[in-house]
């Protein structure tokens, strides 16, 4: 099962040297080098996923490499930042095998390409226990131009990206055993589109020019809108208050909710949505609403900032406020 | 056993955050952000760290950081960088203590200070498998003078800092099942000595500018110096001539040698040195030497860079090649 197996310099000629940006070296130094572009800085982040935890041993090994990657370009994406590259820790455990690997290292160059975001540089080291990836994604801001996570105010208004819920519904039916991929031709089910969503976040690179012309602060939403949102609040010192019925649903996500109702609380609290929130002052509303058009990302006014210090208020359509039995998914 | 757990924002909050460059945001964001020095770039790298393959999973916990930390300071000291700073992940078996982690901050704290190497970021995850980190370490060069790998030419004197061998050396004493740091007060033992320099490996920082200043090319020396001189060779395109009787051995492990000739071998191939191992042009090798002792490193001309493509001859006191069964140590 384990024939053929390429030592660790072979390895990473054969399948991540083809991936490498200018500043990784061709992957055959000790370091990468990088310097941002004429007048800005650097955004640094980093993110870890383990087998069993963040994804599921028997995804599709090129899945698993974008979902790793486009985890931090929506980080990124929040802070208002175009990639410039990734340094990637990869843990294998005993009995990798090749092909595998293949099918990872061609999913994770496919997304490097798409994304403008080269390989610079990584490590690869074998584990006793289950597949474990770490990301540090770089990108560029203009200098002092990060868009941050503290900068919502009382009176701003609240956004979000595309729809949220998906992955989490999506997650609830692979882990009752469906896999998208494996569906057959045709129309696809709600479950499929939902477990797609789980598998292959969108990171909103798009957004991040919009965010920084007119968002007051941004984060991204990946433990779940409520304990996110309870997050972005808290390093504010600001409330909120949330129309529920305004959140943006997608079709297949209503679809399942309208047969469960308690499913509601999984999409707004589970996690993986890589959607984006935002707070967005008053009197750039309309510019920034008008521009996330102009880019192609849907944006959705779910509520307002308020004064205080307490968790935003979800109403329900009657205006009564929701309560939830779990406030955010926690990848830990 | 578990009790008394902080959630992961709680984590970060009383671990982490005291640990914080200003461009780590406080670890209150999604990311944190960073400007080269005027005139410089930057140098980045990333090692994983994955318990039983680099470490025992019983170290002292504060070793355990330390040296996550150090290995990747060891490569920006190749490079000829000086740290910026690092982002951490941290996948924590399901089992860790809160007195565990406490430790393990305390410890990377203390280095992050000592080598002004502040933390900027961070995931933390939790794992079914064993502990396993990823450090991405930041480092700053002027620009365009990163000390390459491949800078070797034939002609060229090579060179090593320190001494050679002990960590491996080490490595099998901590194997047999002693610890230095429950050895009783006194004079420390040869054992304790090299078990030392296998848990705290002493980035050679202070080399940087002088490697930058007088080396044609240089790495550091992570999985044994056979290994990964031939490693250097074969992106240099060349090959070279090694005095064996030439590289520096430390007192304990000249005398361990003694007792068993055969640790020759291990001392020369198996990894954890974190010495720097040089190419200097001749013409540079006086003011190198002078330099490297100014800033208090000694290093040692071990051979010379010749012609070719072949692996480097290791000659030994009768000038007759030596070989070994084992040309690198592998923590893959």
């Amino acid at each position: 099962m384990t024939g053929d197996r390429p030592s660790e310099d072979d390895l990473i000629a054969r399948y991540f040297a083809p991936l490498a940006g200018a500043g990784g070296l061709g992957l055959r130094d000790d370091a990468a080098r990088i310097a941002p572009p004429e007048g800005c800085e650097i955004v640094l982040t980093v993110d870890g996923l383990v087998a069993g935890v963040h994804f599921f041993a028997d995804d599709p090994p090129a899945a698993i490499a974008k979902k790793a990657l486009r985890v931090n370009l929506s980080d990124l994406a929040a802070k208002g930042a175009a990639p410039l590259g990734f340094l990637l820790t990869l843990a294998l455990p005993r009995d990798w095998r090749a092909d595998w690997l293949e099918l990872f290292a061609r999913g994770l160059g496919e997304d490097a390409a798409a994304f403008a975001c080269p390989l610079l540089g990584g490590d690869t080291v074998s584990t006793f226990g289950p597949l474990t990836l770490s990301i540090t994604a770089l990108g560029a801001v203009p200098a002092g131009r990060m868009v941050p996570r503290d900068g919502a105010r009382a009176g701003d208004l609240l956004y979000v990206s595309g729809t949220i819920g998906d992955a989490a519904l999506g997650l609830r039916e692979r882990s009752a055993g469906l896999r998208s991929r494996s569906e057959p031709e045709g129309p696809r089910s709600d479950a499929a589109i939902l477990i797609d969503r789980y598998l292959a976040p969108q990171p909103r690179l798009a957004l991040a020019e919009v965010l920084r012309e007119h968002a007051s602060g941004a984060m991204d939403v990946s433990d779940g809108l409520v304990g996110d949102l309870a997050k972005m609040l808290r390093v504010c010192g600001a409330s909120a208050d949330v129309a529920v019925a305004r959140i943006p649903l997608s079709a297949s996500a209503q679809t399942v909710i309208a047969a469960d109702p308690r499913l509601l609380e999984t999409a707004l609290t589970g996690g993986d949505d890589y959607e984006i929130l935002a707070s967005v002052p008053i009197a750039n509303a309309r510019a920034f609403e008008a521009a996330a058009t102009a880019v192609g990302v849907p944006v959705t006014r779910i509520g307002n900032v308020t004064p205080g210090h307490a968790p935003a208020t979800f109403r329900d359509a009657r205006g009564a406020p929701m309560s939830f039995a779990r406030g955010s998914y926690s990848h830990f």
